[in-house]
């Protein structure tokens, strides 16, 4: 099983904050030590930071962690294998460019008989029955979206179809951005939160650090956050149920 | 115009030495101060740092300066924009999975009449001209092979057919790579060595320090450094003449 982790705002974002709890999960109070990677947008174009090591002793999740790039979508995952090698090829999340648009994914969970899903537009460059099921999924929306969909909405339900034919072949958690809209699929685990103005204190629950978030925000900011687990002890976060999906657009929910 | 680099070697090999001279050349000694970019493989995964900002002042470019990452086959890439904006998803080196293999492609000069390069299997998320080329190349791949070819020196001459017709549209000086092999087209500026056991001394041109290359490397290491301008002032570059091509297979020029 693997951790997930996601945000969704509507002015460029700094994670680090609900990230260094992720990174202290990832071998150290958590066994999530297979490897580590995260997805920043800015704009089309996006930046990833993977690392086949331990993230809580991982030179680049150090260079993550004091290093405050802001984004509006960000999509991050720790890894404990289960399917392929432990090395870069195989560490999330995955990208694809799909009608001109990087598309990042990342997935927590195991699947069977994945080995059966037919490839065709995107194939896969490592072993895991992640990246097979993300090009699997690429693929369906190739097929019926020749042109970028005018529609987005409808596209984000129908992956939600997708997502529940890969959830019978086991436990599948999901994160997709197309850099504007960041959906997430719950098997078993996965929560999220809104934020809005007027932002409280907020503790971490891994670490010893209090974030202050009116100090960090404006008026007008929403920002929301996906996670395995809630990485805050002073806010209520939603846990999400089998099945359900979610899709934010810049911070709002809108499906 | 931009400037290139490009590494292929037989056992994983520090890029440090070559490519501090080229962070410099961003925007210090140089002009090309609109965004730089560098991916290394390891294995078939591989990783990209980039940086709208000029080099020599990045903190991305001072993080590999100063981070030693290994590998056989590393494409870099500092810009001066000449089409599209000064932004990430405008920054060389450019990625696209093709046959389940992480392709990228770097490009150094300006074309006219790129609009009109058709679209297909891949298409460009930034507005560059590079971008398109690259996307129009894996297009005409995509065509040829459906499968992953068995003669892949076949495949690197049909890949220079393709850059000849690119070159009639001006100046397209070009790296690329799968993770094995490393390909070079020159129209204008491109050099490249290969460098044998032993190894003697280099001094590189724009800073005050020099390598051993013996004190780095053992008796069988192979390295090829392509680059637009030798970066170095005690070695024999080989100048490229116009419309050639080279291909290297794991630091041995197979073509």
């Amino acid at each position: 099983m693997c951790e997930l982790l996601g945000m969704s705002a509507n002015v460029p974002t700094d994670i680090c904050f609900s990230f260094s709890g992720l990174v202290r999960r990832g071998g150290e109070t958590g066994p999530h030590k297979d490897g580590w990677g995260i997805t920043f947008y800015e704009g089309k174009g996006c930046r990833s930071f993977k690392d086949p090591s331990p993230s809580f002793n991982s030179k680049v999740a150090e260079l993550v962690k004091s290093y405050p790039i802001k984004s509006k979508s960000v999509i991050s995952h720790i890894r404990q294998a289960n399917r392929g090698g432990v090395n870069l090829e195989n560490t999330h999340p995955f990208i694809r460019e799909l009608w001109g648009r990087n598309w990042t994914y990342a997935h927590n969970g195991q699947l069977t008989g994945y080995e059966d899903l037919a490839m065709g537009y995107a194939n896969p460059i490592g072993q895991t029955d992640s990246e097979r099921a993300f090009c699997w999924i690429i693929d369906q929306l190739h097929k019926q979206y020749k042109q970028p969909p005018e529609n987005m909405l409808e596209m984000f339900k129908l992956i939600a179809s997708y997502a529940d034919q890969l959830k019978k072949l086991g436990v599948f958690n999901m994160l997709l951005t197309d850099g504007e809209y960041v959906m997430c699929y719950c098997t078993n685990n996965l929560h999220w939160i809104t934020r809005r103005a007027p932002f409280g204190k907020a503790q971490l629950i891994d670490e010893d650090m209090t974030v202050d978030f009116q100090q960090e925000t404006s008026d007008s900011d929403i920002v929301t956050v996906i996670a395995t687990r809630p990485l805050t002890k002073d806010e209520a976060w939603t846990k999400m149920h089998e099945g359900e999906f979610c899709v934010f657009h810049f911070g709002e929910r809108v499906l």
